[in-house]
């Protein structure tokens, strides 16, 4: 099976390039989150809310990483915060490679959080190690509470899952109980942090437990 | 570059298998159209929706493909119409050979559309032909409406473009005219419908589009 073995090579390429990532971050004591979601389930949006509720008491910047555009860059650039785009030019996930070149461009000795926004994608990056702290994932309520069954491997990798989008519940049929179960049980320690990040409900637990984890950085 | 030495061979071995697809579908006079889309922008819904218009005219299977679950296949056979899962094991796109084991346990004879239904992603699927006639793509509402600059390949590739959820319009900061601009400049022959598998709104425009094409196969 010539593709198995290529995954597998590809991905020990990876993981050492992750592994030094890791070990340069952990120097300079600057704790690294990658984003994981769907195209459309508000990503950028959690990402700007998440700055706003922290950047009083931390040096923050964001690694995008898109197919094609600088649309998510430009608005982070635009909150006065740095931002390195990536382009991956039709590759389906971020790679270690890409964030040492994003990172060799961020000033780590001032920097207490960088946030990488990973291309929007359920399956694909859930398997590359980029040389975070850890994986957060994003499921935003328009998608359906059914997500856990289907995209099992994504709920797994993940420290914590943001449910967004809960100020449009009353609009889709999202059965929270049954999907915080299925999350729970493909996951049982994984904190779940409904919230809604245009309205800023719910936004406090989430950041409370991002803040913890960067002091300890 | 190895990586895209394999890519570029796994693609060509997917064409064969594409290829074959085809012809079988064409001999028996089949039309098969593929659906790709991000997960929960309402691709089962909108099948459905689109085998509740078309039933009475035509014989219609399904072909699931899901990286994990039988959730969607239980639903269209809930429809009384033949569905067929597959389950990708943790990949992210169908290929032709998952198709042509799919293919092979439906009849054909009997069968004038079969709708495949492809892994939510909005990314790696683009790339592979799987013998269809058409790929459609669904974007829905609440995913935004600069998704064609971020993820411009399945704009790109797709005969048509179902824009879904159109009855949360008023809930989402969504730019209509925005969206089938950067359509337009990305695909300038693909038609463009507008729609809610829910409400029923709009579904006419897309399911005769459908229904012309059946009749040519």
């Amino acid at each position: 099976m010539a593709h198995i073995d290529l995954e597998t090579k590809i991905l020990n390429k990876n993981d050492e390039g992750a592994v030094a990532n890791r070990a340069l971050l952990d120097e300079k004591g600057v704790y690294m989150v990658n984003v994981l979601a769907s195209p459309g389930s508000g990503k950028t949006s959690t990402i700007v809310a998440t700055i706003n509720a922290l950047r009083d008491k931390y040096n923050i910047a964001v690694i995008e990483g898109d197919i094609a555009s600088s649309v998510d860059a430009e608005k982070i650039k635009a909150q006065g915060i740095a931002a390195v785009q990536i382009n991956t030019g039709g590759a389906c996930h971020l790679e270690s490679a890409m964030i040492k070149r994003a990172i060799d461009v961020l000033d780590l000795e001032r920097l207490d959080l960088i946030i990488v926004e990973n291309v929007g994608n359920l399956v694909c990056p859930t398997d590359f190690d980029l040389g975070e702290n850890a994986k957060v994932m994003i499921l935003s309520v328009p998608e359906g509470d059914d997500k856990p069954l289907k995209y099992p491997g994504v709920f797994q990798v993940s420290e914590a899952v943001i449910l967004n989008k809960v100020d449009t519940m009353p609009v889709f049929n999202f059965n929270q109980e049954a999907f915080e179960e299925s999350v729970n049980q493909l996951n049982p320690q994984a904190p779940i942090f409904p919230l809604s990040a245009t309205t800023g409900e719910g936004l406090e637990a989430w950041t409370s437990w991002l803040a913890e984890r960067i002091r300890k950085a």
